[in-house]
């Protein structure tokens, strides 16, 4: 992709990168979507016994029977996944109907009919186990229910995706100050301060709202879609993202002033097991914050809006990145660190390096900077090297700084195919745009 | 009710108010509602041809026979004013029924089937003539439906009235800001900036959906309703209060930056006639900054507040209303004036005097300042001698510094019987709780 030999060049300067790279990595992309992530969820994802689907899998890629609750996180990432996979090969039946019988499992047993929305966590038989009604976890509803009418074409989707719509408007938005409320209770109360996190704000939360709200806005069309859209940018981009350093913040207060981050109630963080390093209080996630730029880049699409609307921010977030989260000896990023110096949490994490596999291309698709394709050469030889199980076809959860396992599972209540098998589908269509219009600049 | 002929007393040194003072009072009050109020708009406010409400009478008391569209804000005004007369008066049958027969119109005709939200304007036969979804308008809809059900018990009101809350909070809400949006178009598309209002916010708008969601709370007990006007007192006491000068501002943008006021589409300014002054642009409201103080204690009584939770504010908005407001040789409040000096707009207004009474002595009594107590005669005895139309029992328009009518009307698309009936009805109550108190405190 890029000569590594020839001296450094300005973007301004830059050589079309090696087509023959470029459709080398395509193919490593293809091989291990196709015959690694799809073919390993497909045979394992779907749970035979009750519906819906099976997320928790170790090392060797075997159900762990007793982590088998079903969490709405997990849950709406393989609707997403399922309809996604359809999307990418119709010719497949099963795909679109594994996306349906999920979403069946989904709505009789995490639906609320008395208040509407959806609950945090079943039992593998649909039995309710914990009704909260937690931001992140709306945001993949709509995400993967706006995602399976889209690719599907099933109409229960849109519909369920704008009622949570509707309610998050009703009940999670802070009408004082702007912006969503964390976590609220079963029956919409906003949930008390400390651990349950009623008196915080998330860049997380809004960036998953972001995310969601792109699919509903494009899958709708509607004006109020849109809006939300905008407005949730705007919040983000006022409050949360550190105006010296250019990276994603964290926990803020209600007026979003930056808080030291907590563990809150119902997060990965918190629920995360053999945590191997003390949380980190006060740290910007690299993976985060170049996720949030290529979600950026999508919104903006979604709006209409110039291809560069967001090249400014993007560019700072993806500069701090390979400043301070990229490693250049081992590839791949680290996990966390302060806003204004080297990596503090140096382990190395499935979903991040995920994230940067599409937000490196992205800003190299909009910026036309070398810098971003390196990156992203580094990061894709570390997560092959490393961070993929190859005999399994996915991706294990967490590497030290050298790419040695510290967290081998598979899946996990967390863990499906959304980041894995988003990132490669991703990567695969910006090298395709970015092969076609290399091709039709050979053509003029 | 004060002695004026005594020297000057400090709050603290304040006397109780002569019982035989405010007995006084109290019947005049009384007898201008049963004997003036009710009865002329029982006599004339029914549409007997097509069912609604009438409010359009000249200085005379006649129909206007060319104003007989229908607006949301006098249409939900008189179902607020005929559900409040049979609070007041249960034995006469005609309240109840002549509100049911205004909320039976104005769902048949103003209530939005397909989108959702009321509509502005329709004919007199219920014809719609704008379909604008105003704030403002809604605010008042959500107040007079719930004050129905608390009223007369007719459940369509909490029903209606909770679903124009809801879309409120889905089309209405800044949520990249908070606050609220002042015009949305018939779809619930966010108006143009300019005179359509799409980029401005007003303390009008917030103080309006204060008092509906103060009413709403109080009716249905459910927390988001609750939470929804802690929030709106939030967002006034944050960004509308002049923080310097403790009056209420005017027009914001986006940001609550105050900007210069403009004549905004659908307003009482931008449609009012026989208009005497250039509007100033860049002023506080007397009457409406009394009408917020009440407001705001009358909110915190139904959030179960400590009775003084806003005395400091309350006290800030009544101090400056009697520092420029009021007029101390002839009584009365003016309309308008600068945060920082003398009233510029010395007209006398019949809605701002109207709220002068009930805030003057919401203000005396969480206070017991006599200072209040001295306003509220000041203006009491301007209403009475200048403001009332004694012939007909309701209250002209507009008069000058002196009296002198300027629009000698009875009542206008803006105007029926809220200001007027909801003033004395609640001039009456507070005066019956000085007398309550006062008798215990002769008890002990």
């Amino acid at each position: 992709m890029v000569d590594s030999t020839t001296e450094a060049r300005t973007p301004s300067q830059a050589r079309t990168p090696s087509q023959a790279r470029l459709r080398e990595v395509r193919a490593q992309l293809v091989e291990h979507l196709h015959e690694g992530i799809m073919p390993f969820w497909t045979q394992r994802g779907v749970d035979p016994l009750y519906g819906g689907y099976l997320t928790c899998f170790d090392a060797e890629g075997q159900l762990v029977d007793e982590d088998t609750d079903k969490y709405i996180v997990t849950q709406t990432r393989m609707i997403w996944g399922f309809s996604t996979f359809h999307q990418i090969d119709p010719t497949d039946d099963r795909y679109a109907a594994y996306a349906r019988q999920g979403v069946d499992f989904f709505i009789e047993h995490f639906w609320d009919a008395d208040q509407g929305g959806w609950a945090w966590k079943v039992a593998r038989d649909g039995t309710l186990l914990d009704n909260g009604k937690v931001v992140y976890g709306q945001s993949f509803a709509i995400y993967a229910l706006a995602t399976t009418t889209l690719a599907t074409g099933d109409v229960r989707g849109l519909d369920y995706a704008e009622r949570t719509f509707d309610l998050l408007q009703r009940f999670a938005v802070d009408t004082a100050r702007g912006g969503y409320y964390e976590n609220l209770e079963p029956d919409w109360q906003l949930s008390p301060g400390g651990f349950c996190a009623g008196d915080r704000k998330s860049l997380d939360i809004h960036m998953h709202l972001l995310e969601a709200f792109t699919v509903l806005a494009q899958v709708s069309g509607k004006e109020i879609h849109r809006r939300r859209l905008e407005e949730v940018i705007d919040a983000i981009l006022t409050h949360m993202i550190d105006p010296k350093h250019g990276c994603g913040g964290n926990q803020y207060d209600l007026d979003f002033n930056p808080l030291p981050a907590i563990a809150i109630r119902r997060t990965f963080n918190a629920e995360r097991e053999g945590e191997l390093v003390a949380a980190p209080t006060d740290t910007t996630s690299y993976g985060h914050n170049i996720e949030l730029a290529w979600l950026l880049v999508r919104a903006g699409e979604v709006l209409g809006k110039p291809r560069n609307a967001y090249e400014g921010v993007v560019r700072r977030l993806v500069d701090h990145a390979l400043a301070y989260g990229l490693d250049r000896v081992h590839g791949g990023v680290y996990r966390d660190g302060p806003h204004d110096g080297p990596a503090l949490v140096r382990d190395k994490e499935f979903w991040q390096n995920a994230e940067a596999l599409v937000g490196l291309l992205d800003a190299y698709e909009i910026t036309r900077d070398e810098r971003y394709l390196e990156a992203f050469e580094l990061v894709w030889s570390f997560v092959r090297r490393h961070l993929i199980n190859h005999e399994l076809g996915e991706w294990i959860t967490l590497v030290n700084e050298i790419g040695e396992p510290l967290a081998a599972g598979i899946g996990s209540p967390w863990k499906a195919c959304y980041h894995s098998g988003r990132a490669i589908h991703e990567a695969i269509r910006r090298i395709d745009l970015l092969l076609a219009v290399d091709a039709h600049m050979e053509d003029v």
